[in-house]
């Protein structure tokens, strides 16, 4: 059985991962016959947004590992611990969380930070030859792990003209997408899908993500 | 367009709503070509459970409302502004949530206490003769909503002697029931499945909540 790590970056759109992309992912990853391995870093989120008035708990702290298990159901790891060896393939899942907690994209652009981790795992994977999947805005975290190394990956974030400016900046190519497809990059061995940047319907989301799963999956 | 309420109860199986149940439902939903209405109380949760370690975070409090709220994107009312009026179906996922934060069942058994907006809105469901879906432990609440009245509902949690027994003291007929099935009580047009009362996997669960959505938006 086929093991993809699945990376989380909390628990909410907001702040965290969308927990649509994710629960879509891991029902996918499921009934493709595979077997989920869901990691997120053991660091504090970005910031704590209420998901009812879309505004920022001041002064209020959540742990990205802790707030990631409630969509594992407690079944995750410290990404810290988990190396390319552990898994077939490894997919990120979007929401802010991928631009806030794993990387800084979302708020400082391509002049971002990524995690250590995050960034080794990713280019460990490619390094293997594993496949890597990345969904919504999380393709600006692939993008960033690869910046500086001399690999050109090709990857969508929909079709959003700043983002893929900003991607491109980092050294990544950016291809447009429906969000019911999704880009393949062969050579790099990295699929994408636009998810919740494009889609306007939780089934429009599921769509493009599980033709993703499916299509990473098979290359594993 | 058919409207199906679908009441939260927090965001994650220990405290609150089940993620991976209510992605599915509102996936199922949408897919059916109908229009989900997410609700929630605006209550304290009864407490925060780490999802990471299990244990309850002490001196930590969440709002049932504001939880949930990251489980629909934004997307979501007070229980207290909706009525049955509002919808043409009601769902209620489960997780301990349901019984946590809509009544106390997980806690004090068939003498719970159930928030009152819920019952009221069940029995208004009931009283107008529009479905009630229910799955995992939230049978439990609908079972407690209906207690003292004339009706008896029946209704299944999966297999589970304690609970079942449970159910009955508060006047419902507990069914038996298979996680990939559902059963229908079709005098009070109640549908219920027992998806993590009895599933080992997350797509076990999502068999018996599609035929479960797909049922009652065809009652609807």
């Amino acid at each position: 059985m086929k093991t993809i790590g699945v990376v989380l970056s909390g628990c909410g759109v907001y702040d965290g991962a969308e927990i649509h992309e994710a629960v879509i992912t891991l029902l996918a990853i499921d009934r493709a016959g595979a077997k989920a391995l869901c990691m997120a870093p053991d660091v504090e989120q970005l910031h704590v947004v209420n998901h009812l008035t879309g505004e920022v708990a001041e002064g209020e702290k959540r742990n990205v590992l802790v707030e990631s298990a409630r969509i594992a159901r407690g079944e995750i790891k410290d990404i810290d611990d988990v190396a390319p060896d552990d898994m077939d393939a490894i997919i990120l899942t979007g929401g802010f969380g991928a631009a806030k907690n794993l990387c800084t994209f979302g708020v400082s652009g391509p002049d971002c930070e990524i995690n250590e981790t995050v960034a080794r795992l990713i280019r460990g994977m490619a390094a293997a030859r594993k496949p890597i999947g990345a969904m919504c805005i999380a393709p600006a975290t692939v993008a960033k792990a690869f910046e500086g190394t001399d690999k050109t990956p090709k990857l969508t974030i929909g079709n959003d003209a700043g983002t893929a400016s900003g991607i491109e900046t980092m050294g990544a190519h950016h291809e447009a997408c429906p969000v019911h497809d999704f880009s393949v990059d062969e050579e790099n061995r990295i699929v994408s899908t636009p998810a919740y940047m494009l889609a306007g319907s939780i089934s429009e989301a599921a769509e493009g993500i599980e033709k993703l799963v499916k299509k990473v999956v098979e290359m594993a």
